[in-house]
C-alpha cells in the first residue's frame, strides 16, 4: 500500500511507529487531544505481536476484586512487580504503571468496549488474583477495538511502511522518519523511500526483539537459533537499534524471559503451553530423556525453570496421565490434533517413543508416586498440590518441552513522561516510546498479565505528552 | 603534561586508551610486535583502577597446584566461570581466557618479574584453589612491572590526556582520537584539543563504570549514590558511551557486581576486604545484628552473597577469631589501625559493641562450631575447609560489612580477536577493546581473581591483533 500523500498536505503532528497495544493506545490519546496522528506498521496487518497475546490484563483494586473479597492495591502490585523483577525495576515507572492500571483496564472496557470474562485470575508471581481476560481469550479483541476507535478518530494506519531512520534537526530533536513505503516482509528491493516530517514527535512502539536471533544472542549467547520464540518472526530489533544510533540509552537488554512450557515441535506460542503450563507442571513431571530422571521442581518460577531446562542441553519430556489431565480440565484437542501432545497406552510405549530407558522411567514414576502419597518432594521440593494424584492412569500424555524466547524486558530508557532518554541522561527531544520496546519496568522478570497494563498506561501517556509537546 | 608532539612525526600505529592491566598488556604486546604505540591516560598517574586491586590472578594447572596436589584444568575454570556467570558468558571468550590463563600468569611472573606468594588460594565460586597473589598483595606490583617494561620498549604514556572522541574515516574505520591534552580530573576548561591519528588501531582499555552513578543507576536503579564503590572515583563511562556513539554494541550492562566483603566505614576498596574476603568468609561467619543469626553460606558466590546482604537492608557483622586469623595468615595491621576491623577480648564485648543479643550470638557460634566439627553445614551448605577450626579463640575480630559496587561485567561486545563489535554484529574496523570496558566474559557474575587473568589474556590479544591489523 502506497501512502496517500494527501494526508501530509496539512502536516502531521505525531508519527506512531508500531500498531500493537502501546502504539494504538498512544495514537488514540494523541488524536483525542486534537492533533494529527498517523500510525506506521511494517507488516501488512495491524496489531503486531499483540494479536497473539491471550489479552490478560492486570489491574489492582477493581470492583471485581472488591466483589470477590480480594484485597488489593497499586502498592501491592508494585511490590509484586519489584519482587519478580529482583529490584532492578525503575521504581517510578512501576509506580506510574500500577497506579494507572485500574484506569487503563476501565478504559479498555468502558471507553473501547472490550468484553471481559466475569472472573479474576491469579498468575504466577502475583500475590492476589488481579488478572482479567477478554471473553475471546485473545489480545486481538483489544486491538480490534483500538482500531475501530482510531477509524472513528480518522487516524490513518499505513501498512507495509518500514521505518529505516529517524530524522533529527541540527539540535538533535527528532523531526520525522524516513521509511520504505510499500515494504514487504522478507522481500528486498521493494517499495520506495519516503520522508515523513512530524511537527511534534515520533512515538516508538515497535515491540520487543524476541525473534531477533542476532540481537538477542549478543545479550545472552544461549539464545541462538536452537531456541524458537513464542513471538511472531517479525519481532526484531531494527527500531531499537535505530534509536541507539541517535543516542538512546539501552537498559537491561540482557534480561530476556523464556517460556518454560513450550514445545520445540511447533512454531510460535503454539498449542503446547496449555498442556505444559497447566497440566504437566502442576500435576505431572519433567524427565530428562537421557537418564529417565526428574531434574527440577516443576512448579518453580519461570526464570528458574527455564534455567534448569537450558542446563539439560536438550528438550525434556513432560509427562502427565489421564487423572492429571482430568483434574486440570483444559481442552487439549488442538494440541493433540497438532501432534504436539501425544498419548500412550502404556509407560513402556511412551519410553520407547522417546528413547527413554523404561526401567529408569518406571523407577522415576514410582519415586514420584511415593512422594505424592507422602505429600512431600524430598528430591526437588516441588509443592504437592492438594488435588494432585499419583501418575499411573493410562493413557499417559507427553510432550517434548524446550524453552522459547518470550519477552524482552530490556529496551529503551524512558522517563515517566515516556520520553526516550539519551545515554547522557537527557531526554531526546521529540522522541517517545512505550511498550516492549522500552526497558526497566519489569526488571529481571515480567509477571504474566502486566505487559498489557504497561502498554496501555505508558502508551496513553506517550500519546498525551507528545500531543502537548512543542506547542 | 602536554604531549611532546615530536613523537607523532614518524606516525603512530596504535593508540591505547587507559593504563590499567589490560591497556598496558596490550601496549607491551604491540610494541613487542614492532609497531609504534602510545598510551593515553586521563589521570595524572598511570595504572587506573588496577592499582587498588589486590593483584590476585587465577590460573589453572600451574606447577604450584601440581605440587600442592590440586587437580585443575582450563576446562574446570571454564565451567566455574560459566556457573557463576549463569551461562550468560560468551563461551568462546571464556575459552580463550581460561586456556590462556596459565600462560598469562607465567608472563606476569617470568617475563615481567612479578613476585608471587608461595601459596594457592581459593576464592568463592572456584571449585579449587587457583588464585595467586603478589607478595605485595597489590595490583600496583604488576602495574609497576608493566610500566618498567614499556619504558624499556620506549612506549610513551601520556598522562592527563582525556579522550573526547573517536575519529572515523568515511568507511567507519577508527583512525584516531580527539583528546584534551593537559586535562585535569574534575577541572573544566583546562587543556587543549588535539587530534592524534592511529595508522593501525585504537585499543580501548578504559575500565569499568563502577563509580559512574548516573550510568550504573540507569542499568540498576538500586545502585544510586547511597552505595559506595570499591573503585576509584574516576571509573566512569565516558569511553564506553563514546564507543556506543559510533555503534559499538553494549552487552549485559545491567550485570553489575557488588563486593560483599566491604566496610561501609571507609571509602573505596579500603583495608576491610582483606579481612572480610580472606578471613571472615572462609573461616568466620556473617551475622545479622538484629537477630544474632547467620543468614547465608559465607562461601557463596559474590552475586548470591551481595543479594543476601542487600536483603538484610542494613550492614551485617563479619566475625572471626584468633585461630581463623592465624590460619588465613594475612597482615591485618592496616585494617586494625584504620579501625575498620576491631578486636574484642570476649564474645560478650563484641556483642555489646554491635548491639547484638549475646545469648543469640553465643548460640550461633555454638551451632557453627558443632558444624565445623562435623564437617558439614546443614543450615546454609557452606563448604567446611580442611583447615577450618571452631570459632572460640579470643581475641574475636569483627567488621561491619555492606556491599559496594565493585565490577561492571557488561560493556562493549568483542570477539575472540578483541575487535569491538557493532550492534549490527560486524566488527568496527580499527577498534579493539580489553578489560573491564568489555562485556560478556563474566556474564552475570565475575569470580574473584578472574579479572586480572582476563585483562592480561585479552589485553595481549588486542595488542597482537592490532599490531597485525592493516598491514
Amino acid at each position: 500500500m502506497t501512502i496517500n500523500t494527501s494526508v501530509f498536505e496539512s502536516g502531521i503532528d505525531i508519527i506512531v511507529v508500531g500498531s500493537g497495544f502501546a502504539g494504538l493506545a498512544a495514537a488514540i490519546e494523541a488524536a483525542e487531544a486534537g492533533v494529527s496522528v498517523i500510525v506506521l506498521e511494517k507488516m501488512m496487518a495491524p496489531g503486531g505481536n499483540s494479536v497473539i497475546s491471550d489479552g490478560g490484563i492486570a489491574a489492582p483494586g477493581t470492583t471485581y476484586q472488591i466483589d470477590a473479597g480480594i484485597s488489593d492495591s497499586p502498592e501491592l502490585m508494585y511490590q509484586d512487580m519489584l519482587t519478580a523483577g529482583e529490584g532492578l525495576n525503575y521504581p517510578e515507572l512501576v509506580k506510574v504503571v500500577t497506579e494507572g492500571a485500574n484506569e487503563a483496564f476501565l478504559w479498555s472496557r468502558d471507553y473501547l468496549g472490550v468484553k471481559y470474562k466475569e472472573r479474576v485470575d491469579i498468575f504466577g508471581g502475583h500475590t492476589v488474583a488481579r488478572c482479567y481476560t477478554p471473553e475471546s481469550i485473545s489480545g486481538s479483541e483489544l486491538i480490534k477495538r483500538q482500531l475501530a476507535r482510531l477509524k472513528e478518530l480518522k487516524v490513518p494506519i499505513f501498512l507495509g511502511t518500514y521505518v529505516r531512520a529517524l530524522i533529527q534537526d541540527e539540535m538533535g530533536r527528532v523531526t520525522g522518519v524516513q521509511i520504505i513505503d510499500g515494504y514487504r516482509y522478507n522481500q528486498s528491493n521493494i517499495g520506495i523511500e519516503r520522508t515523513i516530517p512530524a511537527a511534534k514527535a515520533v512515538i516508538v512502539a515497535s515491540g520487543g526483539f524476541g525473534s531477533d536471533v542476532e540481537f538477542r544472542r549478543a545479550q545472552d549467547p544461549r539464545l541462538d537459533n536452537t531456541l524458537k520464540s513464542t513471538n511472531k518472526p517479525f519481532a526484531t530489533a531494527e527500531i531499537i537499534k535505530e534509536c541507539l544510533r541517535i543516542g538512546a540509552n539501552p537498559v537491561q537488554l540482557s534480561r530476556i524471559q523464556l517460556g518454560p512450557w513450550t514445545s520445540p515441535d511447533e512454531n510460535g506460542f503454539g498449542a503446547g503451553p496449555l498442556f505444559g503450563d497447566y497440566v504437566v507442571l502442576p500435576y505431572g513431571i519433567l524427565v530428562d530423556p537421557e537418564t529417565g530422571n526428574r531434574f527440577v521442581n516443576e512448579l518453580n518460577d519461570r526464570k528458574s525453570l527455564a534455567e534448569a531446562l537450558l542446563k539439560q542441553k536438550h528438550p525434556v519430556i513432560g509427562i502427565a496421565d489421564a487423572a492429571g489431565v482430568k483434574i486440570a480440565d483444559w481442552n487439549l484437542t488442538r494440541a493433540l490434533e497438532k501432534g504436539v501432545v501425544k498419548t500412550y497406552n502404556s509407560l513402556d510405549d511412551l519410553a520407547r517413543y522417546y528413547g527413554v530407558d523404561y526401567g529408569a522411567l518406571k523407577a522415576t514414576l514410582a519415586r514420584f508416586n511415593d512422594m505424592v502419597k507422602k505429600g512431600k518432594d524430598n528430591d526437588f521440593q516441588k509443592p504437592i498440590l492438594n488435588e494432585a494424584t499419583t501418575l499411573e492412569e493410562p493413557p499417559f500424555y507427553a510432550m517434548r518441552i524446550w524453552p522459547k524466547v518470550h519477552h524482552t524486558m530490556g529496551g529503551l530508557q524512558i522517563d515517566v513522561s515516556a520520553r526516550v532518554i539519551h545515554r547522557d541522561q537527557q531526554p531526546i527531544m521529540g522522541l517517545y516510546a512505550a511498550g516492549e520496546v522500552t526497558g526497566g519496568i519489569h526488571g529481571a522478570c515480567r509477571l504474566g498479565s502486566c505487559a498489557i497494563t504497561e502498554c496501555l498506561v505508558i502508551g496513553r501517556i506517550a500519546g498525551r505528552k507528545a500531543a502537548a509537546d512543542r506547542i
